[in-house]
């Protein structure tokens, strides 16, 4: 089966690349709203369900006992950019915690900004893990292994106490199983467990609207929604997705990219959760799929539009800055996302 | 009409990304050997024909009456890293027209590697229009304007007689009509033109042997094409796809990358061109494409097979260097390539 086109790159009067994928958006009840493609078919989420991740954190009492601020508890939610903002959040969050970098298992990353890597070159450094853009979450797991009492090396493991608390609320909040057979290693050494974008879309309505949760964890939903709606720098950084579309949107809108194309949002206004896959990996194109989903979904003024148009109508430009194309959704997509 | 998935990304043990294709596979007769998908598309070829454009700089004698060295003609048929190396042969090249960086029209672009940033860090520097990866092509274009007594500014316009020349001699290489309707604005500012595969594959078949071409002709594409083969380095760089795959199979195999997932490539002893494209864009994939189709046309010894391996097989790793998964084309790629 073949997932139909959902985003073009136009370069002059031609379609360059073509990106197929999936979507899937679902209420808190798991019916389904919209779906294209192939929505069944297990999907690694990777970076896009950190904020269900962080949930033990919170819901444990972990996160209170720690005196994490709303920002850090964003930062424990994020795929940053390592900018300095970032990595002093990542810091704090370890020290709260009696811990510092050396305890990060996610491995050093350059940091994404040209700016940021120049300050590191000229202080003649190497980037740390604190760099990393998951150190938040990591710091987050770190806290949590703290306060549970369980050693805190080699957290990143799927059989360590933290581990096991995530899979379980993953498993909760998907309503699908996380076994050994869908289990694959994250780019910052944890497991990541395949989904189908059903369960991650309902997952999403599920967080960003508390339907049919204890409280206890409706709890936990809403103070990590309203951290990462509050603090969107903290979520990516400059120039990034996630943090303009939440800088734009407010608390409206719950956005949130994972590597290989994959993005989760909700919209709780609307009780909807979204979940999407590209299948060929490509960011750009998830970024258009999902600035397409919420144009489609919700009325946008014009600042919100224009952000939005910078993801989905994206211009493709010379090293001059001339445009020569763009990426965009595909003819009809808003049309298909409101059916 | 579909294209069929030729490369697949692996985690654990599922695939988690895919990726879809065409190919091409010609000999210098047009007829064809192998295709897959829609061959019959245009494909902005980019910078997979940079050595076609050099054609005119080399054919028209001004290579020779401007002294350019062999490494020189490659850097003119290159996508470079924008290391040292590269960016003082393209400075000599300017020098040995008469000029300097400032007749370049392609933008400035970062160096690649980190190690070559973190200089132009220390030295306050920004990059230049030298560090483009096109700056050897441009500067053959200055060349050629040059000893044409062409006027150097807007050497990178449709109507110019530099892009006049190389036009034409693209249309007599692959075929195809080179029209206002499939033109495009490159990445560097000059212009490209779509082209189906199979006019891509016919065209490096031609350039690899020289069949069927005037004697003029056929001594530039050899000297194009031992220039390429013999200075690999200067073809891409370190750790590049081009570079590692010439070094390793010398003048036997001719390959040259060009953006949103386009790769050509020549293999003269068995008088085949060959001319593919990942339908998302998508370099990786491209490149385990390219490696796949290599391998399944030649014997390659252990070193050569590792070089290929480290493209159609590459792995995906976390940030401290475990192996999460592979890049690799399709089961059966290998049988489809060589019916």
């Amino acid at each position: 089966m073949s997932n139909p086109v959902l985003v073009e790159v136009t370069r002059g009067d031609l379609v360059e690349s073509r990106h197929r994928g999936a979507l899937a958006i679902l209420d808190a009840d798991g019916a389904s709203v919209v779906t294209l493609g192939d929505v069944a078919r297990p999907v690694y989420p990777r970076s896009a369900v950190k904020a269900l991740q962080a949930l033990p954190l919170v819901e444990s009492g972990a996160a209170e006992a720690l005196d994490y601020a709303p920002a850090e508890l964003a930062l424990a939610c994020s795929s940053h950019n390592g900018e300095p903002v970032h990595v002093n959040a990542a810091r704090v969050m370890l020290m709260k915690a009696g811990l510092d970098e050396d305890a990060l298992e996610c491995g050093p990353q350059w940091p994404r900004l040209e700016a940021d890597r120049r300050a590191l070159h000229l202080a003649g450094e190497e980037p740390s893990p604190l760099h990393n853009n998951c150190s938040g979450k990591h710091a987050g797991f770190l806290g949590l292994a703290r306060v549970m009492g369980a050693q805190t090396r080699g957290y990143v493991k799927a059989d360590h106490p933290v581990q096991q608390e995530i899979r379980a609320v993953l498993e909760a909040m998907t309503g699908a199983a996380h076994g050994q057979d869908v289990c694959g290693i994250d780019g910052c050494s944890i497991p990541t467990f395949a989904v189908p974008l059903t369960g991650l879309a309902r997952a999403f309505a599920v967080f960003a609207t508390g339907e049919g949760l204890e409280a206890g964890r409706a709890g936990a939903c809403q103070t990590l929604y309203e951290a990462c709606t509050a603090n969107p720098h903290m979520v990516a950084g400059t120039g990034r997705f996630c943090t303009d579309v939440m800088t734009a949107f407010g608390d409206r809108v719950f956005v949130k990219t994972g590597a290989e194309g994959v993005f989760c949002g909700a919209i709780p206004e609307l009780g909807l959760g979204i979940a999407l896959k590209c299948d060929d990996g490509g960011t750009r194109a998830a970024e258009a799929m999902m600035a397409g989903v919420i144009s489609a979904l919700l009325e946008a003024d014009e600042d919100q539009a224009a952000v939005l148009k910078g993801f989905n109508g994206a211009p493709v430009a010379t090293r001059l800055g001339v445009v020569a194309g763009h990426v965009r959704t595909v003819d009809g997509f808003a049309q298909m996302v409101r059916t």
